[in-house]
């Protein structure tokens, strides 16, 4: 049983079980954890916390409480790893790794009172815990290939972060310079400006700021005009480097389009 | 005269057929269907509503009457789709397709009495009817081939999405500790915060919900710049995906770049 | 001299001359127009047109000789055209052509009198004209191509269309629904609900009207983060079809990557 | 030892000295003009300047004196380019250029009493010297690239600018028609609409400015989706240029995907 147990928790990803997904027991902690986090997200709001106080602190301590079971299965199975070797050491030793450190911090954190209204985000923390267990199955894959094509270009994505650091701090200077007598408050020193700034040149444009000058509004215009080159960039850059991923993945192994070769990776 | 009508509502979409294009009755279908949604549109809008009531009531009952007789003749010569069946057996099976449903759903709704004003929006169910005609037109190529480049690459697209839904919820519980003291209204829950992150991270910036505290701005511009890197992710990955079908059908059929094989189809 | 005249007028676009660019009457045409729309521009704002109104007037009138001036010098050298025909039918024939009544159009709405202040703006026609002398650069070859580019793909850009109008009908009923008691205003029915869909949908945002509801704040999440995909899709579509282009012209003439052969037109 | 301060000072960049990166003489200088431009950008916020005068003009003249020194040591050293020539001749040489004469403003801009606040902003022209100096770097190849990249396309583009300036111009010119006088304020004249014409065109929706008549709704509602064409347009254009680029690069130096050939360029 503590074999079936070992086998269910741990993941011995091989590219065959990536393929196959995961297992029963980590599907259920995966599902447990997504609905942990929302009742982290809705506990914060006040008009539903309050009226159904004991619901939210019961629930709480049940996913606590399933948490600390499968902290305490995994420590229990994990001797199966080699049964040669002598329980409590492979125990300690589990113990001491990263994964088993996030999943007690995450069990702690459930356990705390619930009093600490402010600490409560904190079990976002669990969020790493997902993305822990999430890490074996395609989307890891996908993952990998999608950072592998954007670590290949990373100097031309930095390029753009620079011109974009520039831009925000010409154009901050330029409203500074034309608006800082008009309206002191949000153009009167160049860090004010740049809030201007910067949500003029992602495109987001909330409108609680903006220039009321002529001059102002001829520069606000040029930054904006900008902020479409500035998007551009980087989607041009993405595109070109995952066609170009797909291309050389094509090259490797042709007709099949299966998974890259040197897939096995053995991560808990 | 039955053969002529039948060959004129049902689409027996071979390759050749689609490229064709649709039947003028179908056309005329398309047409009407079109103005039917229109109405509805325009009936929502009591400024013109409450003055041509009667003019609104009789196009309605108009449109009702066309489906209706859309409706019945597509049961009559439906018998022509293999004339040695017995005809009530076909005309039963007829009746019993999606598409027929969906028809007489479509037929009912027109002859609801208008009064139930809130009621009168599900006539859009119209719209499912149109996108079942379109469906055999040099559209539904395009369209499926969208989708198919699509489809290939729902892994990197899903991991956009999860990569998105976590930076909402970094962005959101970030914007929630600076600011839900200065703004309980906006920001004094995640649930709530969340509003603003969505509207942040897609670039839309309504400006109803803003950042005041110079940690709060900051965290936002952050949320902001990452936004641009969201809309470039799935834009670079799309456009990977269309590059790559395209080089895909022209290694199949060089030089004509005709449809693709296997088109043909046979639904109603 | 008519001889000069003519070949500095006319262009005789060979793909030779395409490149050698504009002669420099035509230049000073370009300029002279760009500078003639900028002036109309101007002069819609009445703080600047009110105290130099005789300026305004005189320079209108100046450029309205300029091109009477030029419309003149083209009926008068259009006969070098074929030197063996009548003169007056070549100048008649010439002054029925598109260009030459464009030409006219011009001619005479910067001559109408000023004082139609709201009729002014059609002299903004000129755009037309500028249009049709930047026709013969290098700028023709490059929109060509796009143009040609993206009519490859007119099926797909139009799905993106439809798509993109299904999402905003669905959209705008899906808030009309939600919101149209609490904002009677803004929601009150479909056509208005759609305004805000468009604004939100394209991204711009402008948060004159915001849903107000938690239910309608979901709905509207949705269409903001559906208004990505709506960016995406065309401009992964403009991307392939682009690289396309860009892959077939280098299959054609390998080395050189100069202009398409069967560059040459014969228009005025 | 003057050999050793010139072999750190000056860049003779060979393509290997390119990818050793930058000395840590250049390196100590690239994070101090970082750390000057910050404290340029935090001095112009009065709350901040103000209180801790004393502490922003000392650190002030702390930069200049580095950035004194360095001038100093680099006039001292440069003999070593060539030493059979005479110094003094070497030294006025070097004094006179461009990349020298930058670096006695930067030294001039930190001297200047710090009293005139508005001319203190002139010390941002230290982001020209941050740019001399990064030029020498992994960044230097990327962005050289990407320059090549665009520069292929450069027609493409400006067809997208030109195109996007006629939209920016139509749409300005149909506001002013249909708001013009409902809302004088903001759409009295042309130059006044293009504010929402650019604001509105490349997506930022600010919302200070939006059109309340239905035809205004309608003109608005189309602009507002022609820019998405044309963020689309430039982005699909670059991405095409970016894939274009990869591929050539790869066809001329296949398997090591290494620096360009003809990398090496002498400069200071």
């Amino acid at each position: 049983m503590r074999r079936y147990v070992h086998d269910q928790l741990f993941i011995h990803s091989d590219s065959a079980q990536a393929r196959r997904g995961l297992s029963w027991m980590n599907r259920l902690m995966v599902t447990t954890i997504f609905l942990a986090i929302m009742l982290t997200v809705l506990a914060s709001e006040k008009t539903l916390f309050e009226p159904h106080r004991r619901l939210f602190i019961a629930t709480e301590m049940a996913f606590g409480a399933i948490f600390g079971v499968e902290y305490l299965a995994r420590v229990w199975a994990v001797v199966e790893d080699d049964p040669s070797a002598p329980a409590w050491k492979m125990r300690l030793r589990f113990m001491a790794t990263p994964v088993a450190l996030l999943d007690l911090v995450v069990v702690i954190a459930s356990l705390l009172p619930f009093f600490f209204s402010d600490v409560a985000v904190l079990r976002l923390v669990r969020l790493l815990r997902l993305a822990a267990l999430v890490k074996f199955s395609h989307f890891s894959i996908a993952l990998r290939e999608l950072m592998h094509a954007l670590s290949d270009r990373r100097y031309e994505l930095l390029v753009t972060l620079a011109l974009g650091g520039c831009l925000l701090l010409l154009g901050a200077t330029a409203l500074y310079w034309t608006e800082h007598e008009v309206q002191p408050e949000a153009f009167g020193s160049i860090p004010r400006a740049l809030w201007w700034a910067v949500i003029t040149l992602t495109g987001v444009g909330y409108g609680d700021v903006t220039p009321i000058t002529p001059l102002g509004k001829m520069f606000a215009s040029l930054v904006a005009m900008c902020g479409i080159g500035l998007v551009a960039m980087p989607t041009g850059i993405m595109a070109s480097a995952f066609s170009d991923a797909m291309q050389r993945r094509r090259a490797l192994n042709d007709p099949t389009l299966g998974p890259l070769p040197g897939d096995e990776t053995d991560l808990t």
